[in-house]
């Protein structure tokens, strides 16, 4: 088959890779129905994060199972799964736990951008439908295996609750999908920044009540205008600079609740600032398998279309201008069909 | 009258000093009963933060009320009161949502470790009780303006809750105290990091079910060995060290509580590392006088004797001396008498 690789900065091929097989017997192979491009993956892409070999990529998926190893008993081949970007066996006391994203077994998903993918601890990764959805659901459902359930992670970890005031920092899809988490959690008002019209609208069409378009101490100020001089409940953090970690933590109250799942790039936090500001901070890679059964849930009934982040639908093979449009923010995310 | 001076590192001269006044309508004017040096008084005094001039200290304080401003309704002349060591109006969006210590009129307390001291937002800050208590409670009552509500606010801000596992980092009073506090919300294993016998002795008292003498990397693997390889659902970092907070950070189970108290000294948090963590962050200035209440009904009540952290008292005109023993680790905190 042929797969997604990165050599380098700005250097996406998709290129004769060896078919995927069964290792261990708690394996699937499933075959893609769609996947997509992350955020994530434009930092390796924008060379933020080093390459040092050809880079294998893509982590989103969905689709048909074609095969299992042995020891798998809940998926079975013909079934339309989903799954996360991490493994987990769903039974460690860190997923017990809820936190399935620090499986005592943990792998990382890669070779998702491929039309056919091996997943490791198929029992305790991967969600079946009842039956195979419809293809006008795909995307909605694909947004499930990661950028929605990342979203849904920051809102949960900053505590949104019924008529929370929420501030989200960053438009793209994880940001934007946060603002729609924060709107079926209750949250009473939702402060978006961004300064691109066309995420401004997205935002406004999942929940967003005010847009800010100032950045860094100017936007901290406009976001204390706006909450009473204090800061709000709950502010997500949905980029990864440090410009972006600032903002989060001073737009957030004392004693409020900053979420960060932006995965850090050259972010470092100050003790004493930490201290003084007197947040509560919480993140890291969103634990999506806790949430998949509900979320799934929530775009089969209809209550929610996640799947418009998607503005720009390719063949997988034209990944690499899947990559270009993002990076060069001609596209919120990016839609590959095998 | 004479008070506390920091004049540089290991230079505490107890001098002449003008009498406090009420200089707002909303001042009580208060006669120190008991008064202390606490753990973070030493970070100006062996000069890891510098005083660029004479420095009156004292921030934990009670006793009797003098004089009050004309603005003043909830206390009067005649009780005895304590106070948390930053002022409050609780009345404040912040102070309502209890974050009493970031109030929108927030004072610092300095000047405490004198005989008479003035204290702002009297109705705010000071808690009276219903008479005057007998001389023995002082040292316990004492606790609670700040080392006992520094505690219990660790243990509070990392979700200590019956049956939890708790890790206590630093063993001077406030460690000692977030002990006590986690087990008094029921926790069901308290782990306390100390290498000094003492100390030790005292943790056991205050419920320590186990010691952990390692510390850095070798301690977080002993941690490890007792918590089934995850962590602790709870760790109270009670130092302000860059090595103390990773300890804590890395003991921590993924979606567990890590709270910090001790005042951050050169602490700079590695984003990437605290994203892979998976842990809850919440620290800052004890917000005491939400807890101010309880934990006085728990003295007066008989049900803690958080005094016992004081191993040593002297007159307060030999508070130098009160510096060096816990500057020396000879006690572990100085009560002072007027």
């Amino acid at each position: 088959m042929r797969g997604t690789v990165l050599y380098g900065p700005h250097d996406v091929r998709f290129e004769d890779c060896p078919d995927p097989k069964i290792i261990q017997p708690t394996d699937a192979i499933i075959r893609m129905s769609a996947t997509c491009v992350c955020g994530s993956d434009l930092w390796p892409y924008r060379g933020a994060q080093p390459i040092t070999e050809p880079t294998p990529m893509g982590h989103e998926y969905c689709g048909i199972v074609e095969e299992v190893g042995r020891a798998v008993t809940s998926v079975r081949p013909g079934q339309f799964v989903i799954g996360s970007f991490a493994t987990s066996d769903n039974t460690c006391p860190n997923c017990q736990y809820g936190y399935q994203s620090s499986c005592m077994h943990r792998e990382f998903i890669t070779r998702a951008q491929a039309p056919v993918l091996r997943v490791p601890l198929a029992d305790g990764t991967l969600v079946p439908t009842s039956g195979v959805p419809s293809n006008d659901l795909l995307p909605s459902l694909l947004t499930t295996s990661d950028v929605l359930g990342t979203g849904w992670f920051a809102a949960d970890a900053a505590n949104v609750k019924p008529g929370s005031t929420v501030v989200v920092v960053g438009d793209g899809a994880v940001g934007l999908l946060g603002i729609l988490s924060a709107k079926q959690m209750g949250a009473g008002r939702i402060i978006a920044i961004s300064r691109h019209e066309k995420r401004q609208k997205l935002a406004r069409e999942f929940g967003a009540t005010d847009i800010v378009t100032e950045r860094g101490d100017e936007g901290v100020a406009r976001i204390k205008e706006l909450t009473r001089g204090i800061g709000a409940d709950s502010v997500l953090e949905c980029v990864g600079t440090q410009e972006s970690m600032k903002q989060a933590i001073r737009a957030t109250r004392p004693g409020g609740y900053t979420s960060f799942v932006g995965v850090p790039h050259g972010v470092e936090l100050d003790g004493q600032e930490l201290f003084f500001a007197h947040v509560r901070l919480h993140g890291g890679p969103a634990p999506v398998r806790r949430y998949l059964p509900k979320l799934i849930d929530l775009v089969l009934n209809g209550k929610i279309s996640p799947g418009k982040v998607f503005d720009l639908t390719l063949p997988l093979d034209q990944v690499a201008e899947g990559y270009r449009a993002m990076d060069e923010r001609r596209a919120i995310k990016t839609l590959l069909r095998p």
